[in-house]
């Protein structure tokens, strides 16, 4: 995970006492946009500039270049445009808005990631689960091949399934970052209903309680009202 | 549970063959209402009768009566209405409609009955998180005097917190029976939307996967782009 | 909606330039908990004290007393007691925990409420087009003799369908208050799943969105791979 | 739609009546893969091959190949791989299973595309309500390059966003067609979790709700309790 919160605070505080009236700071991490403006609101009276530049492409982009979302005022953006791209593939920086547009954008980004990662586990899960014996890592890479479906995710999905078909390897244990976080807190913010960047977020949660106090309660109710057997 | 499926459909093959015209099957069990249906008009023709009582009230149905919701036609449910005043509550019976209409009215009883026991269930488990350190057991028996959420749930959910504030005695394992799933197929098949019943079916499938292949795959995903760390 | 945020601030700003050390403010609204914490920090240092009064009941509390979930000192919360048991039907009040514990587990009971309510709302509605031509009213009542799903909000259910069968003078636009988004954010930001409670607040969201971009987008999307036709 | 269900049962009847034995009928639209394995083991007394070919890539596959998922016995399959492999791109069609097995992937396919599809229209309209005013199809377009989730999906949103950035022209309508509810019902009889498929489904079911019962009784129930005002 790109670094964000405590650290990225602390980096800005030292470089503000640092740093001279003109200069720019740029956070390339996962912050929350929230920050970003307040920060933006606190260096403006030094001066000092601030561009937040939500960054895409994973561990990929080091070959690929970086899908840049890039926030912040004009002049600052217009001036670094130089590194945006030559860090990007062509046409790959953009200047989406203000202080913490880019970091809004990169969320929102993560939350529709997590809504198709979900997608493609679910149904490859039923695959998984089918009496025909499908062969998905195949699969995965014939969908690559003119199908709706088709996307980097799941070109990666394919070399995982390549390299172990049966993931057998793994624990089904999924961590989540601030992104998909916020993106449902938006959602609930704004009022617009999120329902599958939200379940793919309670997915994750899930796979990470091992002894679920609302599942024990369900059990506990059923046994209550109809004497069903409970697991002890 | 009540038996269904397979032995109901059996014990109804058997019957047939001793009953006589004029006879009527009560089929007091969980059927699936659409055997309700073919059944009644595979017995139509013979002059026997079938009459389908979805019944609720759990094992506290001996003591407090059961409510039953008939199906079937007129005649029948009139004539072994004596029946139906003996079992249930005074009110507890009601000639809901035609053949079928008993165990579908009880389908959807189940259904709304998943999302309670679900919303409870996420409320608690919230609660039992939190740093206040609640008291559950009372909360739950608080919630009885007045509040909105009072139901025979919460009675019940009040008990089994009494027994085992932390339930520690059970396992995150439920089970389901089939009419939860039915209510999602009529979902589907009426293009209902049905979220909270689909979500409280899809939280006891989850209770029991203990390995689950959707999961390791997000995390085989994560690994591929961001070379997020795995669990192995 | 009992009154919380701008209103309730000022009112307990205003009260804290009048009171003296040794009083206590009683906020008995749906106030944020974590508001709540800070102004119990805020007015300790004046002696002044806190205390938060989650309040369920609807309208009917003043006939059938408020259940009352109380949090704040002991000391304020034992010398008021009276207040709460005159306020409250018999055990209807209970001191849950220090400052903000009331207004938290009143939050979580107003999650609670939207799964539920929703849950009847998603059954009542497959059965509203069911063929059988069901008698809802009838049934809301039925259910309310010994079944599984009785409760308070079931009571408010038969009384509506009673008064309107059809519904038919109501809009489906569906309010929510602040307590539904809360407890979301509670779920979020301590990572438990809360699929029933969510999409119960979605379900609210999305009946008060009267062009929705996203179902345009879904259109548009139809459209592009498969040439669907669209409603313009 | 590619057509599937009574005119595809029809042609096959008809062409049943007129093949021989060793001819073979191919099933290129949208079958239910439980029909296919009926199918199948009508025909095989007759010594009548069948075949169900899951297509996917819309109305684009006609210049960039159909992405082919096929099912049935090994002899036939093999036989028509010619005519596979001119209509695919290259390695664009696989023999995936035996009869039925095509449809079936093809409909966990369909599955996936709308989780997809719902995940970018979740974001998209959260975008759209942004303070920053933030120029969408720029967007769409700028994650193309090199972002995580880049996806033919996300072209066509572009696309889509490009010709009419605010959707002005559309209707928020959203059909389904057959794979999305036997994802669904797949998902609820291998009793696995499908939230976000599901979730997606059921959002498209909503948007062709114009006077949701449900949302009707929910303002009813909230009127009850509370006193809250409805809208007529």
């Amino acid at each position: 995970m790109v670094p964000a919160g405590e650290p990225t605070e602390k980096t800005i505080q030292t470089l503000t006492g640092i740093l001279a009236k003109g200069d720019t700071i740029i956070d390339g991490g996962n912050s929350k946009w929230k920050d970003d403006i307040r920060r933006a609101r606190e260096l403006a009276p030094k001066g000092i500039h601030y561009v937040d530049a939500g960054t895409s492409g994973g561990v990929w982009g080091l070959q690929n270049g970086y899908c840049l979302m890039v926030g912040g005022d004009k002049e600052p953006v217009q001036r670094l445009a130089p590194i945006f791209t030559t860090l990007g593939p062509p046409d790959g920086w953009m200047h989406v808005g203000a202080a913490g547009a880019g970091h809004y954008v990169k969320m929102i980004h993560n939350g529709i990631e997590y809504a198709m990662m979900q997608g493609y586990a679910e149904g490859f899960e039923l695959m998984s689960e089918s009496e025909y014996g499908l062969d998905l890592p195949a699969i995965a890479k014939l969908w690559m091949q003119g199908s709706v479906v088709r996307s980097w995710l799941l070109v990666l999905t394919a070399d995982a399934l390549a390299a172990d078909p049966k993931l057998s390897a793994l624990k089904p244990w999924v961590e989540d970052s601030g992104e998909g976080r916020w993106t449902v807190d938006d959602a609930v913010e704004k009022a617009v209903p999120a329902p599958t960047i939200t379940a793919s977020l309670f997915a994750r949660f899930r796979s990470r309680r091992e002894n679920s106090f609302a599942d024990r309660l369900l059990a506990a109710m059923r046994n209550q009202f109809g004497g069903h057997a409970v697991r002890r």
